[in-house]
């Protein structure tokens, strides 16, 4: 297999220079002895426990690859009876995927490096506070200067609750929190409409009419040859309930579920009211206000880590120990060979050309694909495929939360057609003094109006359009404002990138001679940070299969 | 007015021989100068600020009494240029009422003494921890075992966030955070029902199911009156996105958002099988578990205070001050005279009368009505009118928080057509060791299972039940627990009062002479911590009015 060892492998290893670079471990080559697998098995059973069991059972081919899902994290005491040792590993990229390789494999006593570009770990996990700086390609450089406490999560923000991502975070002490994705409380607002509606009355005039349709409908018999009499009772019962209509016509006549003019008080509530046409109704077209929790990933609660997304990053280069990881370095070159592969990199200390056993690469495929090296002609077609997603975000501080104060919205996200797409409040500071919203979320090149502006002219246009919903107080007390747009963050160039043929993955799902591929973008979590740890586990646990079978 | 002034004076003051009690304060009598009403108001503006300007001019009969929902809290400014000062005012009840009364009325310079028959303030904002000790009517004494941190909110458990209670826990820095009320991973469980189902599973069938009936009408000319061409083609599109049907035929085969049999990672995920048929779905027959959020006071997301629902009492009473609430205190007399009210009250120190311009009566309604008094026969009939509600809830405590581990929830409830109603799960104290769930919370009369037994049977009971939907697990790890029966408090006696005609409200929404009523018992937000701060704020700005008028 020509991708298995490498096309082209590099006769002899630069010089690099650099001191502290040890050369290449000897790979081990000492074998179990004549022992039957079975008693092996057992052996490393009660020795090790189930990792080194399942571990030594893939090195001996009785492992199903796919049947298994659960991961089992390999650890030291996998190699104590194989009679092999942990290699060393070069990761390339310090975001989410390589952090997580580096921490996983460092955890069974690989020897693991990671080499950065950018002067952060994190990568698209980025979480600005007062104090950042940083640059986008070809414009200014932007400082962040918000207060204390307050930061802006430029990358992911959520967490759905059945991802890996939950099972990091207890394991690494990292505390979670719920992120509010849903708020009946915001807004709607589409460019048809006089003035922004609450999510609330949409809701409720929405299932109202739904609910009185169906219910007229069945009642005129639509329905007799689908349902029994019995299902068209419970139906009309369960409709009456649903969209709040009038027990005995089954007419939707406004409901208090849409909000209040005058809350309840000491005195009974007022309506908002007038209540809208089913044709207004069905004039606001904007599903998603009504349907963006209704899948897996985005169903609510959704969570959030305490004190910004990087929290997740941070205990992973703890764990992994900072003296690993090297920012501000770039790979130039990558090499697979027969026993070992080289990287060369551009870095502080000028031009270094790191050894490894292995090397997972996890930058952006389509930053992978630019690098010279010997990964291959079909490789390097298929990252070549890989199609950057633009995606953005601005984060707008306040001098106060407005939004709490006066429009009583704690957290989520009024929707809208505007190419803002939507605002979303704060899942954290309630009460506090300041509070940071995002001021536009937009993804995918269709209404990508912000990524070509300087940061002055997108927070400019997000006041302007944030205006059209909530007032002039959108654009009063506003002390300051940072914005990044992913195409054009250095080393990344992307918020994540699809593949308009999915098949070019398989090619990459495997390494290309001792380099692995990994990322978000190799899974069906894509742009999910749970979609890069589990990318990583994958890598991981094949790598660690191969270093045990060897 | 015979209500007004009190139909049955008291002639003298019982000695009290409680040495601190000093005699009532003589009301002032002192009026201002020969000036015009405009120039009055105004310089009451200028010195004392909108509240004085709006308590002098209630005072002068010019402000509308129910057109104006803000409150305006009394102030001392308010008493500057009057020529009045603040009175003596006993509060009757250390609950939320009470409690906001005193603390409003405080803030102002009345002298506020609360008197509390039980031996902590907070009434059913009650939130029990370890060490905690209490005992129902007619039952054994239960002792808290809950772990450190671990809390039980026995009563009221969430806030809505245009709640006024919202406004309360910012002024007194009572931090605040999500409480889940809809957790979408939650299950639902009928009695019809083979094995519980997800929230989502159901979510998204009855979605499904609902669309497709809705569009195959549709396109079968059934709302052809009903609805425009154009129209009609908007539903179909909303129909297809909010019930995940086919784009082609608009069946409903089920979805993803039913949820995963296999999460997506590397691998895509596994849709949750077999999809039921419409007859199943609707034979589910829990409207509850899919529109529980739907009403402007239960839609999410909702609040909880951090460390338990009592931060609010407990920050009023540091705030109104420890000596000024008399705790183990019973109000055995109330007598409403001419210049005074007499309080007679047995506690620590024996029988004591207590004597002030006016009282706040906050206990519940059918608890005042029996103490004796001179309350007058139409405000004792319309008191004895109303009904406590039974409710209940039991806390579970676990060693391990299985429900995060296994069955990935994190807070929520699963709804059940059992007795227990729902299971809650915590919304606080994720990733933790232990964890507290609450194993029923029953409200009202019709299912009351579980208020008649003792707390031994609720346990037993309350696990039994849970296993149908848990499993094994749900009996497994059980620490300790506790349950509280609403009707069974001492001194409380209800969950809540309701009453079949609400008409004799109006007659206790004015004060009986100079004893007023409060509580939430008396607003439209019944139940509610809300409730009850409203209803102090209208009694505060009623009493203020009069103060200043005199």
């Amino acid at each position: 297999m020509t991708t298995e060892e490498g096309p082209d492998p590099r006769p002899a290893q630069e010089e690099t220079g650099k001191p502290d670079q040890p050369p290449p471990a000897p790979p081990t080559r000492r074998r179990p002895g004549p022992v039957t697998r079975r008693a092996l098995l057992l052996g490393i059973g009660a020795a090790g426990g189930a990792g080194a069991m399942y571990a030594a059972m893939g090195a001996l081919g009785l492992a199903p690859r796919e049947q298994k899902r659960d991961f089992i994290a390999p650890r030291p005491g996998d190699f104590s009876l194989t009679g092999r040792a942990a290699a060393k590993v070069l990761i390339l990229g310090a975001g989410v995927t390589g952090l997580a390789c580096a921490y996983e494999l460092g955890k069974a006593g690989y020897d693991c490096t990671v080499i950065e570009a950018r002067d952060r770990v994190g990568g698209r996990c980025l979480t600005l506070r007062g104090g950042d700086r940083f640059t986008e390609i070809g414009d200014e450089q932007q400082v962040v200067r918000f207060g204390e406490g307050g930061y802006f999560n430029a990358g992911p923000a959520r967490i759905a609750q059945w991802m890996v991502t939950m099972d990091y975070c207890r394991e690494l002490g990292v505390p979670v929190e719920v992120f509010i994705n849903d708020n009946a409380q915001a807004y709607v607002y589409t460019r048809g409409m006089k003035a922004p509606i609450r999510a609330a009355a949409y809701r409720a005039d929405m299932y109202g009419y739904l609910s009185e349709l169906l219910a007229k409908a069945t009642n005129a018999g639509a329905l007799n040859r689908r349902l029994t009499r019995a299902d068209r009772q419970v139906l009309l019962d369960f409709l009456a309930e649903f969209g709040d209509l009038d027990r005995r016509t089954y007419d939707y006549g406004g409901s208090d579920r849409r909000g209040y003019a005058t809350p309840p008080g000491v005195q009974p509530g007022k309506m908002l009211g007038p209540v809208p046409s089913v044709s207004e109704v069905l004039g606001y077209d904007l599903p998603r206000a009504l349907t963006k929790t209704a899948s897996q990933e985005q169903a609510a609660p959704m969570f959030q880590m305490v004190g910004g997304m990087d929290g997740l990053v941070r205990a992973f280069a703890e764990r992994i120990g900072e003296d690993r990881i090297l920012t501000r370095t770039k790979v130039t070159r990558i090499d697979t060979l027969p026993d070992r592969v080289d990287v060369t990199c551009e870095g502080p200390d000028g031009t270094v050309v790191h050894t490894a056993d292995y090397c997972i690469a996890t930058l952006p495929p389509h930053l992978i694909a630019r690098i010279p090296g010997n990964l291959g002609a079909p490789v390097v077609s298929a990252l070549t495929a890989a199609q950057p997603t633009p995606a953005g975000k601005i984060a707008i501080e306040y001098d106060r939360r407005w939004w709490e104060l006066e429009d009583k919205i704690f957290g989520g996200s009024t929707e809208t057609d505007l190419d803002i797409t939507r605002i979303w409040y704060p899942s954290y500071g309630f009460f506090g003094e300041r509070g940071i919203l995002i001021g536009y979320y937009t993804i995918g090149s269709a209404k990508d109006t912000f990524t070509p502006l300087p940061h002055r002219e997108r927070h400019r246009r997000a006041l302007t359009q944030g205006k059209k919903i909530h007032g002039e107080k959108y654009r009063t007390g506003v002390l300051s404002s940072a914005s990044v747009a992913w195409t054009r963050q250095p080393y990344i160039e992307g918020a994540w990138a699809t593949f308009t043929d999915p098949g070019v993955l398989a090619t990459l799902r495997r390494p290309a001679g001792r380099v692995y591929f990994a990322g978000d973008w190799l899974t069906n979590l894509n742009a999910w940070i749970a979609g890069s740890l589990e990318s990583a586990r994958t890598v991981v646990t094949d790598l660690h299969r191969r270093v045990l079978s060897q």
